[in-house]
């Protein structure tokens, strides 16, 4: 089978997956899973939408294998929608006034799933769809579509590297916008320099924000969520910037921590200057066959051996694809090995409560003998 | 007890209604029922952050009532801001070293929750989550959170209720700045024009936008949640414009379909004068005491009686408060009868497949005798 789109490829993979690992079948709702299989981009609502994936059939030796096509259950006012932009040839709608129990019974029993007993969620399935999946396939035992589908997803193919070093780029070059703006930006709330790394974002070329944008300005830099305030930027004072963008669906994210309009104090200068060799060291230990947790330990211990290990509260960082947190997770403790193609942060930070934070982020891509940087532009706090 | 927040007053209330249906406790995760209970506004994340609220002990004639304090258990990097923001006194954090299903099970534990044999978990709790809770509470029957949470959400007080009038103001403000384009938005793509919308939401005083603004130009108009692309504007043919934003967290959302720039055909004319008049009659329908079909079946007679039933795909309507989407559903079979304080969207439409839509939004609040527009600016399709 020549299949057309990498859509259809991919599910194509997963339902061969599904079937050699004893699976029946595999549940998405809207979610990147749902993109990545299907080509169809659309939040959690609350009306059932749901793509039943049947495991392949036959042996995995060839010859006897047959791949059951996949049933796309829609609501109606989708209908148009999905027939344009997914592969999935069965598409089958359901209306407002019908019980979309109906729906899916109905789906369940045409893909002889009635009796199924080992079936995947997404992962992100929220609880009202899974208890009416639990109604519906009474006899399962019930998994995460993550255990069949992170490992497809978590090794990037070019066209998706090629999207996240364009996303990149364009982060890099607003982190030099914030540099040139120096001065000026003192006076200027959270809130307004965040919107105006946004509106830069969109200049250069990156379609809307990543994630909520992050302008953490003196103690709010300390806390490692805030997003943006009221918080005028004093000339002198550490401030966290974290933000990224889009380009063809593959985000950036990015975290330098700048000082506007004057030198910051001898500890603020000696925490970034940890931080950035943390930051170095972590990159450094990225090669296949490494493991996550090694990554996650080569930065540690720089701020471990600088005294800041308590204020380090947080893992050293997290893969990043179609979702902006995804496997592989840079964490102590996990053992899963690196292999050419992941694509993750590596993003130490130090948090003094009540005083400041510094956080350093670059995405880094597995190659075949190390490294590569997504990120390139300049780590430290100067501005013009 | 003189609870000092709305969060706090909303929590024991949801506790006694536990205690009177019968159910051990509630699990929220990041989603509006969290930010009603507690005051803590977050994204659904891939780690665990759980607010477990027990149901209230002893009986409802006063007396013997006590009301256990809920656990709220964060990831470590949550905890300083979650203790800023929230109102819960037990706030708990895990760091990402540990296993955060030993969190889970020491809150069960001190809540008394070993045993439990009814727990409902939020409607939009991811089953990452579902399943780990499933494992830490085996002998749980699980149900979902609105069960109990969407009766007392459902009826907007007086805070909620201005907050939304102050925000279907701004959107009022932004149709008839889209008037005043007229002429000016032909030969825009439906992507400036949705800038345009956006940009001129935050001017007139909105917080971002509540949902993806939606510009359906001819035929893209025909698909209801097709948001916007490369199609340029052309004079005289309908563009669907469906947008909204927050006031004080409260969205607005409001749809009106203009032409720019020259007359349309006549079948638009006759067409959007059906759905105006559908629209005026779902909202003539509103009154306390009568029910979400009724107003459906208003609107809907109008278009059925026009010929066009059949491309009236959707509901009437659907609540709106902190979430966009939540209760009463304005849909034929529900026999929900409305109440003072509920607020809800009244927008029929009608979609001719290859060539063009025509939908009419406001939204409605349910007064002691009838029903309020929160939008007001002309329903028609003429611009300057």
């Amino acid at each position: 089978m020549d299949a057309s789109t990498p859509y259809e490829r991919r599910t194509r993979e997963a339902q061969r997956r599904l079937r050699d690992r004893g699976v029946d079948a595999l549940v998405l709702f809207p979610s990147t899973n749902l993109l990545y299989t299907s080509g169809f981009d659309e939040h959690p609502g609350e009306r059932h939408l749901l793509l039943f994936v049947p495991a392949a059939d036959g042996d995995s030796d060839g010859g006897a294998e047959s791949l059951p096509d996949p049933v796309f259950l829609v609501p109606e006012l989708y209908g148009e929608q999905v027939r344009a932009e997914s592969w999935v040839p069965d598409v089958r709608t359901w209306a407002d006034e019908d019980d979309p129990m109906d729906a899916v019974r109905g789906a369940v029993a045409d893909l002889g799933l009635a009796g199924a007993d080992d079936v995947l969620v997404d992962d992100t399935m929220n609880a009202r769809f899974t208890l009416d999946l639990r109604a519906a396939l009474p006899d399962a035992e019930f998994g995460l579509a993550s255990s069949v589908l992170s490992a497809l997803r978590v090794r990037k193919d070019d066209t998706e590297l090629a999207a996240m070093r364009r996303a990149g780029e364009v982060a890099d070059a607003v982190v030099s916008d914030l540099r040139g703006l120096g001065a000026d930006a003192v006076g200027m709330t959270e809130t307004e320099l965040a919107g105006y790394v946004e509106n830069r974002l969109s200049s250069r070329g990156g379609d809307g924000v990543s994630f909520d944008t992050i302008v953490g300005a003196g103690p709010n830099g300390a806390m490692p969520h805030h997003t943006h305030g009221d918080r005028e930027i004093r000339a002198g004072e550490p401030v966290v910037l974290d933000f990224g963008t889009r380009v063809d669906g593959y985000p950036s994210d990015q975290t330098r921590t700048l000082v506007f309009g004057g030198e910051p104090s001898d500890e603020v200068k000696r925490v970034h200057e940890v931080v950035r060799e943390a930051q170095a060291a972590g990159v450094d230990a990225v090669e296949p066959g490494a493991t996550t947790a090694e990554v996650d330990a080569a930065a540690r211990d720089v701020i471990e051996s600088a005294g800041y290990g308590d204020e380090f509260v947080h893992r050293t960082g997290h893969g990043v694809g179609l979702d902006v947190h995804e496997e592989p997770y840079i964490v102590a403790g996990n053992d899963r090995e690196l292999r050419e193609g992941m694509v993750f942060s590596v993003e130490p930070g130090v948090y003094l409560p009540g005083e400041f934070g510094v956080r350093i982020e670059d995405l880094v891509a597995v190659t075949d003998d190390g490294a590569e940087r997504l990120n390139r532009t300049d780590r430290g706090w100067r501005c013009e």
